[in-house]
């Protein structure tokens, strides 16, 4: 059962290295992996709260906002304050993020292929519900209040 | 399909946010998350080079050397020259990592109990046979040479 994690994490780190890679070779170098993940975080539903987006990725609020600082200083991003609650920014992707946005995608879907190669849609289908109970087993033992 | 890797990345970014935590209850809250890794790695075959270990845990040489040099200046590892090839360090624990490592142990167990809650056995078999599946295609995939 210890190798589940183990594995798991390795499986995390070998994508890193792919993004890299791959990134590196499509122009999108000055993007880290951990970078891929907020942009497809941040596109996927736009204008939402930098804590929306830290619970949805499960990471700290810290470093969230470390993290979407550097893609405003890169021109990835833009901070809108919130209409109904002027404290609150509203993090938008700006037209470089949508156009980087089909690459990253395109990155991680070659990565999905590349581990599920030899995996029937049955095994895949078990797999992602046994992922799923397990994240919300850890939402619940970590609790919302992730700091 | 794509929800694969995501859910896969939250749950790895979950046990950082739950290693953290407690590691500070337990008077470990000068190792990061991804040093308890490391430390397990190193413990579990001492005596292996830099680029063993950066290979089992598929992280780049140079992000393994950083990470070993923090471990040698907080007294947790020695680096001893291979017998063979005296230009070879091989990584070894201290009696403080030796000292650790149960904690690290601990706590590495107990998050593998959290997210398998209500897991059946044979569940667990087949999500980890379709893990190490996962793990080696993507090793297939990077190749031997992870830089």
């Amino acid at each position: 059962m210890a190798m589940i994690m183990k594995r798991l994490n390795i499986i995390s780190r070998q994508q890193a290295i792919f993004r890299q890679r791959l990134g590196e070779k499509q122009g999108l170098s000055e993007l880290t992996p951990a970078q891929h993940t907020l942009i497809l975080a941040i596109c996927r539903l736009p204008g939402r709260s930098q804590e929306e987006i830290a619970r949805e990725m499960c990471i700290n609020k810290s470093t969230v906002t470390r993290a979407v600082s550097a893609l405003v200083d890169a021109g990835y991003v833009t901070r809108i304050p919130n209409d109904e609650d002027k404290r609150e920014l509203l993090i938008y992707p700006t037209k470089k993020m949508l156009l980087a946005l089909p690459t990253v995608k395109d990155i991680t879907r070659r990565w999905a292929e590349i581990i599920t190669a030899g995996i029937s849609d049955a095994e895949l289908s078990t797999f992602e519900g046994l992922l799923e109970k397990m994240e919300k087993n850890a939402r619940e033992a970590l609790g919302e209040g992730i700091e």
